[in-house]
């Protein structure tokens, strides 16, 4: 097992009504005056922003909005933040969204505190976080795990290119988990967060340096497992309480800090980079991209390293019940079920129906290469990246 | 799902040489003066206690020595270590040993920042814990997890009864846990810590309200598997890294804050109740009392709750990979596991062999419940209890 270091300083208030948490909280970070950091209104619709303003209101703690943050949150907006934050002399964050907010509340926290421009501050960039405004989540739909890691993915402005920011700093100071939050999330963005919990334990499972960590794979099989189990029934019935529960601390567990790639080789998260070049190029839906991936990127580096068949094979055993005894055989079944569950979450079903078009294939392997080639159980050059974008178009 | 609140702020280092973090690690959490506790001595002979001192004197930090503290920690050694850092003006607790070690730690810790005696902070305590000195540990024995939670257990004076403490203060602020530390541990009580470790999964498992909480106990069972695979190879071979390094994560895992028992009804942790009435009586080590009572705890509840017969037989399954169709038998093949674990472990095979007196068994029955009654799925009275030692003690 290799090294690794371990710290999730965030407390979670998990369950109905636990919003009541609000305002004390906000205090005990030393909260005086919040920017309540929101996307497209949907929060203002379902009711849950009247929860919030009325909660900071009955404490007297004063609150500007920040609204209008995008999908795949452009640096506009979060320079918007940054500009409205400072205006107001607000002292603390509160991000009441998806992912795509929680992100941007993050690279706002960072912002605040630089003097640059904010997009120095991404792991790319030239600047360094110091200090970050405290922030703080409401969840209002699963999936990205945000609201219980340090990190964010930004899209910048040079060919909607994605930006990675992260640091200790980031972790959000508390978070509110309250599951009938995301009773009304549609289907679509609903399924899409299952995915992209699921996608997340995937890229920690499937990496080298696995042989060693029984503990973090078999936690790991067992988040899955509750994935595939509880995925469907949200589909079946969006206000099923426990479902909705279930896929909510499961997205949160998959990015929590125990990691379950600590101790493993290290993944650079494959199918979120070629997953985020169709983003990038379509704004496609993050949870929608990496379902076309997964299926061919899988069967793709099963070829490559055959010495991890067994890996492909305990995943679709303790994954999905795959019951076949035999390793080659069995690691084929489990990636034809990771398709069969994509499916199951009326994901497309390849690029093609998707609305990609094919002559871009090549520029999307390009892309997604173009810093080096990416991969956990073997490197993904360009040419490989090709294939498996070809592979997800037409499968 | 139940409402709950996760919170882990202990910062975790692990691996190979992570003892490097220590002296940095003391001073980013104020430390300027030390006091270092341990136990018997085997640091010393193992080379742990030289290794942790030259850190120290390389940073110039300066500290004091509060040895001896016993296995099953009691108040009078807690007691002395309050007296040793308060004259020594030490303002940093760095624990170097196993649970008994830290426990023992944070105990003091709350101590020294209490007027009255420590015992008003225990549980069933009339007296507050308002603060706590800062606190790190060196796991040099895995099991009991107490690296990465918030509680303890004490040894009072009367009737050698267990007192727990607990309060988010008593967190580590870190906790060093390098797998090496632990190869020279004897082989009873490593075994003794994997099931100590194990029985605190199955405590957070089977716990009413399981029926909503696919995340924790799949989780759950993934952590269990893994101290099955790799307990056996710490037995054969007591300096196999890997496998040290599994069952060392594991234990800490397993009492996290994420806690595989949040979102259920809450356990009271009966088998540990009713282990530690033997160890108050034969001074047995912990471990061994949970393997003493757990096979025939999870017998006789099964009778009492047929209704989670379900929950036996999904345990089986995923646990020690039964593959009967049929629930009621899959669930009693699963606790026979259990009891096949426990002799893989060397454990004794009943209360007898391990020298308890059988005219001992009402009285025991009558402590494990003299505040009523225990039990996680369902209540377990004096009777019950009693009924449970009896199989316990000749099954």
């Amino acid at each position: 097992m290799e090294n690794f270091s371990f710290y999730v300083p965030t407390t979670v208030h998990f369950g109905k009504g636990q919003l009541a948490n609000l305002a004390s909280s906000i205090k005990q970070f030393g909260g005086t005056k919040v920017m309540l950091a929101y996307g497209g209104g949907s929060i203002k619709a379902n009711g849950i922003y009247a929860a919030v303003t009325d909660e900071l209101e009955k404490a007297g703690i004063p609150y500007v909005d920040c609204d209008g943050i995008r999908p795949n949150p452009p640096v506009a907006d979060v320079r918007k933040g940054i500009a409205i934050y400072r205006e107001n002399h607000c002292d603390f964050i509160l991000a009441v969204g998806g992912g795509s907010t929680i992100d941007a509340a993050k690279a706002m926290a960072a912002g605040v505190c630089y003097d640059g421009d904010v997009m120095d501050l991404m792991a790319d960039g030239n600047g360094e976080i110091k200090a970050a405004a405290p922030l703080a989540s409401i969840l209002t739909m699963a999936g990205t795990g945000s609201e219980l890691d340090m990190g964010g993915v930004i899209t910048g402005e040079v060919n909607h290119k994605k930006h990675t920011i992260m640091h200790p700093f980031l972790y959000p100071k508390f978070s509110i988990l309250d599951p009938a939050f995301t009773f009304s999330v549609p289907e679509k963005h609903s399924m899409a967060g299952c995915f992209d919990a699921f996608d997340h334990l995937l890229e920690c499972y499937f990496v080298a340096g696995s042989e060693s960590t029984d503990v973090q794979n078999m936690m790991n099989e067992g988040l899955m497992r509750s994935i595939v189990k509880n995925a469907p029934k949200v589909l079946a019935n969006p206000e099923d309480y426990d479902a909705r529960a279930n896929i909510m601390w499961a997205s949160s567990m998959a990015l929590a800090g125990f990691q379950f790639a600590a101790g493993k080789k290290g993944s650079n998260w494959p199918m979120h980079g070629m997953g985020h070049e169709l983003s990038s190029l379509y704004d496609m839906t993050h949870g929608i991209t990496l379902a076309l991936i997964a299926p061919s990127y899988l069967a793709y580096t099963l070829e490559k390293v055959p010495e991890y068949t067994w890996l492909f094979a305990a995943f679709a055993r303790n994954v999905f019940g795959v019951t076949e005894v035999e390793d080659a055989l069995a690691a084929q079944l489990g990636i034809a079920k990771v398709k069969e569950f994509t499916l199951t979450l009326k994901m497309p079903n390849n690029l093609k129906e998707a609305g990609v078009a094919e002559d871009k294939l090549d520029y999307l392997a390009e892309k997604a290469t173009e810093w080096g080639s990416i991969g956990a159980l073997c490197p993904i050059n360009k040419e490989d990246a090709l294939e498996i974008y070809r592979r997800a178009f037409e499968n």
